[in-house]
């Protein structure tokens, strides 16, 4: 559905795959596009540089990068100095909680989004989940996706009054090869996108972590060339 | 009821009246405590001062300070330049939802109180909303809570293993004066504590805004000799 050419979207955008299709996706519907990111101490800081590129190029309205400190409570491979496991088959990382899991990570970036939609007078959230792909995050699924939106319409002036806040996961259903053969279609140039969650220092994608894999496999059943740098 | 004396409970604590009166009460309920601030780019950060000497006093099992800057999308005369408004009366505060709202702060706090309970395997959050005395915050009332407990079971590890996570709102239903008492009986000592929108520089209580106004007239119906250092 397209947006009258005044609705605004907050779109969270770390500057990988997932996200930037979304973003795509919401200027595809024409919706003012005011894109958010998170400096959270991720060690794959490549993200950012490529989340503000991606920004720029794809001419949103503003585009915030807020900086919040997961550090200070730790609990992630991605935060913390834990090991970033290596070529596991999609059985293993299906199979369990992976320790890449930030704690409560979508529910702080959604939170903040909806502090931004209601002081842009926003009605719409645009996020990246997918459950199907990868079903091992638990704030990635459906049922909390909607308790988060009857939630968030309790909390705020806006939904106190009426105006109901969306919460869209246009990727929600789709596999990484529908992803990017949707966000291909949109003109989106993965080339600027980021996955690896253990890059080497030029950034490069190390081509063996859940992230990687999960890329590589997406563009091969897409049948569309990966123009991901791998570093091996 | 109290708690078993290894529960883990992470409690709110800005530094005021209300979240110091919660962290007594859950101290009384035997809770181990982890207590937790924000540094949100509040003008009156004296609180901060506060919260640190009262999670000391209060020999706590750990407390941090979150830095986190609401500053970046703005909206509220807390963390913005608009004026506090001064000597309102009680029907103008409840009237409207007040400039001094900070769009969607309690759901941001909560969101980090979930995400550090997670990492500590604790199943308690405390927080002292209120929807009684001050009801123009939509995030402070009950049904808001509700909601936010369920998309917190459905968010993490632990709701989905099955460990439900409980927000208490021991003052939910409290009137300030009832606050104040509870309080006075568990032995806080409300000279720590501190409440206004717009202190002086030696961090004394204006006595003008909504939140010295409602502190007084607290004070005064618990019959309780009010112990804040007011300007005026």
């Amino acid at each position: 559905m397209k947006a009258t050419s005044e609705q605004k979207a907050v779109v969270l955008l770390s500057g990988g795959l997932d996200s930037t299709t979304v973003l795509a996706i919401a200027q595809d519907r024409e919706y003012r596009i005011f894109a958010m990111s998170f400096c959270y101490g991720q060690r794959h800081a490549f993200e950012l540089e490529c989340a503000k590129q991606i920004a720029r190029q794809a001419e949103v309205n503003r585009h915030i990068v807020v900086d919040i400190d997961l550090r200070a409570f730790g609990g992630s491979a991605l935060t913390d100095d834990i090991e970033v496991p290596k070529m596991r088959s999609l059985a293993e990382m299906t199979d369990n909680i992976p320790v890449t899991y930030v704690p409560a990570r979508n529910t702080i970036f959604l939170s903040f989004a909806l502090a931004w939609a209601e002081t842009l007078d926003a009605r719409h959230i645009f996020i990246g989940v997918n459950s199907l792909d990868y079903s091992g995050y638990p704030d990635c699924r459906p049922e909390y996706i909607q308790a988060y939106t009857q939630m968030a319409n309790l909390a705020t002036k806006a939904g106190v009054e009426g105006q109901h806040l969306q919460i869209h996961t246009p990727l929600i259903n789709l596999t990484k090869a529908e992803i990017i053969q949707t966000g291909t279609t949109l003109g989106v140039d993965y080339a600027l996108t980021h996955s690896c969650y253990s890059p080497d220092v030029q950034g490069r994608h190390c081509g063996q972590c859940d992230a990687c894999l999960l890329r590589q496999k997406g563009f091969s059943q897409a049948q569309i060339t990966d123009p991901t740098s791998y570093a091996t």
